[in-house]
């Protein structure tokens, strides 16, 4: 078995987070690439040595975070002929010429998926799927904390009272400045406009403004103007030049990052030939970061086309539990409903909510049950269907019970 | 200047508009990757030989569709040494074994991005950036046809109209019988099963419903419980096997799925490490898809990994108009909210809607105004904070304005 060498530099949440998924997902990586990558040296602030890291890996994955040491030590890894994945969003939005230079030069790979966005692939796609894409626009948010912080402020709570909360829910760090002030999103959205517009930006080029002067009765007033209130990233053409700026933001429901809530990222890119693709999910988070580094590495290890033989196939199921609507018409008369409830439970449909209606001299009964196996419903709704009372054949449809953030 | 030579099989909306980006983004794929994709051969229904087709060119392009001659043709193209890039979902839903193989054989690379959700990028993110997940389920909304449909009985259409209305409009074709009972849709999932959990999943698995026996009044009765109907395709881990399947599904609200309307397509990816990612965007269209067609040529061309050195940098552009809430602490006299207007007129912003409301003595005016330079915002503003009958400084919170599908 041959391995594939990484050199881990850095060992916080993020990085404990990716040597465990490395681990659990070495066989799978295995399989996929044919080789299985294992973390042969360890840096961390207190321990290790840069050069023997550098020395025993065939590629850099940079978890360390701020700009010095970590700009160092990815420039001399890439110097030395490795590949770097990083998720280092201030190093990318203030050194990114000189480190895209630098791989250019060396003829490396510079991957940095978890540095926007977290898991959201807003990275890879812009720059691989969307490669030849004349994007004209992309909208995001970028910063969980603040998404969260102000999805408690329309809910009434004041600034600091939403702040509060989610420094206790471990959504906001102790000193959540860069992050309400806007300078978090600000970097990513530097870097999201280098790629998808071919322009050295910069921190320092994009225009921030953040959520800590915001009042929760503004978000109460927009209400009424059927407005959400989002800090919005924007990155877009305007007279033939780039404006990048990041600002608190109303929107209307209909756009697509309306419904983002919670600590969720979400980016919208346009362009003609595309329309417009949204991408959202956890925008932060030890394994979600890992998992984005991962995609990283294994891109490195193996650029994939064509999907592997299956290793180990799983076996096809048919009949699937699901929670069901049920609607009936029914004689509107006491007991039908008792009778029908009856013939449900006895094959294991528990009811969960009901809605009755009358309609001349008929009755419509509309419910929802729990789950259960599609072939007891199917048995259930033959027995009722030649209940005296029923009026008409009873229609199922599905439900899908889960609700996201 | 090197040239990439592409043989495209099919030239049909599709296929004219793969050309037609082709040409217009053909300078742009040379900055990227060295070399300009052009089309060397086409074959069509009626004119042109696969043979010599396939001898001029380095890469196919099958767009013919359907399952032959697309499949011989495309084997015989990885036979010979090609790449194949694809759009048929018939095709790698029905012999995804033979197919696959045949690339990993011929050790050519099979893309197949257009054949699942349009310009979605839902294959090479699960192929790609979560090559490594253990993904636990899939959800999508993988046709664009029904999901119209199902929005225009939400508005109380019948079944017959609102398909009827999807046809006039181009959502639908004048045979709609694939989309609406279901087998495109199942023909999508099956790919995506097969990519996310590597078992070699075909169209006969895939059990699937339609839409054409929903009722305008289901939709009704559920909305009273608080459900949208979608169309929906699950692909899910179940008792240690796979389960595959299409049917109509309720949603609650907070489903990142419920949002999606008009024909755009999405999926909802979920695994343990990286809780869930949605993507969304057009679920078909010749531009759109010719968009996905060409991000996978150009991964063919060159698997990107570092930005390449910007060709044509922008200009940055500090000073964006956009539209703006205002809020206002004002006396509750007569006239204020017209001295208001005035100022905000001669610096050209324009009011699109106001709401007033008393507090005690005081009055707050709230409103949104259409857009206008931030520059021309701010001199209205500070020129407002100095009326008389202003008794706190105005807050303006920029409003983006776009309504989407």
């Amino acid at each position: 078995m041959t391995s594939f060498r990484v050199g881990l530099l850095g060992y916080g949440t993020v990085g404990r987070a990716f040597a465990a998924l490395l681990e659990e997902r070495g066989e799978h990586v295995l399989g996929l690439t044919g080789r299985r990558p294992v973390v042969t040296g360890v840096l961390t602030r207190g321990r290790g040595s840069f050069d023997e890291v550098l020395a025993g890996c065939e590629l850099l994955v940079e978890l360390i975070g701020g700009v010095e040491p970590a700009r160092e030590y990815v420039l001399a890894g890439m110097r030395a002929g490795r590949s770097v994945v990083t998720a280092n969003k201030q190093l990318l939005s203030q050194h990114g010429d000189e480190l895209f230079a630098a791989a250019r030069e060396h003829r490396v790979q510079l991957r940095f998926e978890a540095a926007v966005a977290g898991v959201v692939p807003v990275v890879r796609v812009l720059s691989e799927a969307l490669a030849a894409a004349h994007v004209d626009r992309i909208h995001g948010i970028v910063n969980g904390t603040t998404n969260y912080i102000l999805g408690a402020m329309a809910g009434g709570l004041s600034y600091p009272a939403a702040l509060a909360e989610a420094q206790r829910l471990g959504y906001a760090e102790a000193d959540p400045s860069d992050d309400v002030n806007g300078r978090d999103a600000a970097a990513k959205m530097a870097i999201l406009a280098r790629l998808a517009f071919g322009t050295p930006v910069r921190l320092d080029d994009v225009r921030y403004e953040g959520i800590q002067h915001l009042h929760a009765d503004d978000l109460e007033y927009a209400r009424e103007l059927g407005l959400g209130l989002k800090l919005v990233g924007t990155a877009e053409r305007l007279d033939g030049g780039l404006s990048v700026r990041v600002h608190p933001a109303f929107l209307y429901a209909g756009h697509p990052l309306a419904s983002v809530s919670g600590p969720f990222n979400a980016v919208t890119v346009e362009a003609p030939s595309i329309t417009e693709i949204t991408m959202s999910g956890p925008g932060a988070g030890g394994p979600q970061t890992a998992s984005a580094v991962l995609g990283d590495v294994i891109s490195v290890m193996f650029p994939p086309a064509t999907p592997p033989p299956p290793e180990t196939p799983l076996r096809l199921i048919a009949d699937v539990a699901s929670a069901f609507y049920i609607h009936m018409e029914v004689a509107d008369r006491p007991g039908v409903l008792a009778m029908v409830a009856e013939v449900l439970g006895r094959h294991g449909a528990s009811i969960k909510s009901v809605v009755q209606r009358g309609l001349e001299g008929n009755a419509r009964l509309v419910m929802v049950v729990h789950p259960l196996a599609e072939s007891r419903l199917v048995a259930a709704l033959q027995e009722i269907r030649g209940l005296e009372p029923l009026r008409s054949p009873p229609r199922a449809i599905r439900v899908i019970e889960e609700e996201f953030v």
